[in-house]
């Protein structure tokens, strides 16, 4: 499953992927892990906890880019894989179309999702996971979050790149009560 | 859990069900039960096969009614379990949206999908199943299609009432191609 | 297009109204009118402004039954007219299923939706109105609210029902920042 | 609204548009323009005409690329003008997901969707236009079949790289019979 033709590497070095983001909207991924019950309600929100250079904590989804030949399937399974281990038995949803579409631009007051690196246009999805989870990488923990502690303004405002607000759309979307 | 006055049944006699038929819509559901592989995509469709009066076969989807004071995921649950088995194990989405909403009337002519006992409005849901089904109650058998046998003109035959045709958009809304 | 048939009137008296109404869920539409801009985006949500027996202000959005025999589109077109005159040019959106669904119950505490009259399944819609409103019936007044003031804890406390909720998800669904 | 540095241009020369296609997915669009009734059914699905390097003649949906710094309603608007003209009156959806999600490779195998000069995340709307349209640019003509015409297996086959699937799709999505 190869789209490559043979002189160009498929990989991008650091110096040609900041190049690519200066001219490119990136094709990105957003998942809301979470929990639910025998009959598909959410029960928990999984949010990632990460250190932050300034040494304060904050709360993130899992969130990744589609490689240059990848399926999206594929791409969210990896990046599942990433964050909370190869356990977790996600439950990808039967519909490819996103519930939301996020739109991360550098500068904040456009979209209101922000990335400073980039113009990102990211598929949301709300992915339940039934197995163990073991946070990897570059998560401290992962937490998991009754829905009204997900709403919370606590929490919310540990969460950074308006990603508390596909948070607040997921459970929207899931018809949870805030 | 209950809405029921003291002093009026919740369940209906057949005639007090005839008569509400005959003038008020009646809250349905109806599921396609799938296989889903480890990244969610659809690798068959179950249809219950039931005997006709006429000796002939048809297939069918799990559909039924809701009850007065029941919840739609209780009612989901219930169908399935009624038509597969209490082993099926399935996965309800966390969206409690329909992915259609067919609407069945006892003249053919109106909506394309047909009842001849009443007007229905039915909420459409895809459902993957996890666990072992065997069919029960009214339903001879249980047979796993593949989405392209299950498109085949030959499988659309052998269904009633229009239910072809929501098994043909549930395959397209999942990203299955015809 | 009648479905009737000859001997029983599809109208309800008051009487088997109430009698129905204690043993069927009923079929019902929520709608939240909107304006938007060119590019689709919500830039007003509308409510109407009903007085209440104790002469208090609730807010409230279009409700309705689907009748026997009447087609989902028709009930939306129905009871947007009904509720925002004959000039609202409704855009009602191509797709048939409800962007969610509201349990409504007699008792407040199952779902969060709350009917003293009856169990109502409600089909919840989004739709752009481009023409005149003029609120008619027995609402006293519409207004338009921007999306922030809409989800502002006031205009919140004066809806009944749960269905600021509705309003909540409506905007979330729209990609509207809480 | 620029999302650039001073020192690196954001358009890209198409030495530069096709290094950054050989490692990138590109974030792309699709729009099926319907014609609906006053119900929002819909009743034509307009199909571009172009003319291919071999003289035949093939049928196109609106289709192109999202810009750095460009919001995807933006991206909409943009494309359908440039395909149906300035007069066009597109209705565009409240809702910013997109029904489907089309993943477009250079090799056809791998997704049903061919595209041979890239990897293309497309993100597909149904979008209903009121207005006057005039077929611009490179395309031919502009043709408006009832669904029926839209889904025969004539018209499927003038169709390029997956394009009649989508087709399906959108009327599937909107509940029309095949």
């Amino acid at each position: 499953m190869t789209n490559v033709t043979d002189t160009i590497p498929t990989w991008l070095s650091a110096e040609d992927l900041n190049l690519a983001r200066a001219r490119l909207p990136i094709v990105y991924l957003d998942v809301i892990p979470v929990r639910v019950d025998e009959a598909g309600r959410i029960t928990r929100v999984g949010l990632l906890l990460r250190g932050r250079p300034d040494g304060s904590i904050s709360r993130a989804l899992i969130s990744g880019r589609v490689l240059h030949g990848e399926r999206i399937r594929e791409a969210l399974l990896r990046h599942i894989e990433k964050d909370l281990g190869a356990l977790a038995l996600p439950q990808l949803p039967t519909n490819p179309a996103p519930f939301t579409v996020a739109e991360y631009f550098p500068d904040p007051e456009i979209s209101g999702f922000h990335d400073p690196r980039q113009h990102a246009v990211s598929l949301v999805y709300v992915v339940p996971v039934k197995g163990d989870c073991s946070p990897s990488q570059d998560a401290l923990d992962l937490v998991w979050l009754t829905p009204k502690e997900a709403m919370s303004q606590n929490v919310r405002a540990e969460m950074t790149g308006g990603q508390d607000q596909l948070v607040q759309m997921a459970l929207a979307h899931a018809g949870a009560h805030s």
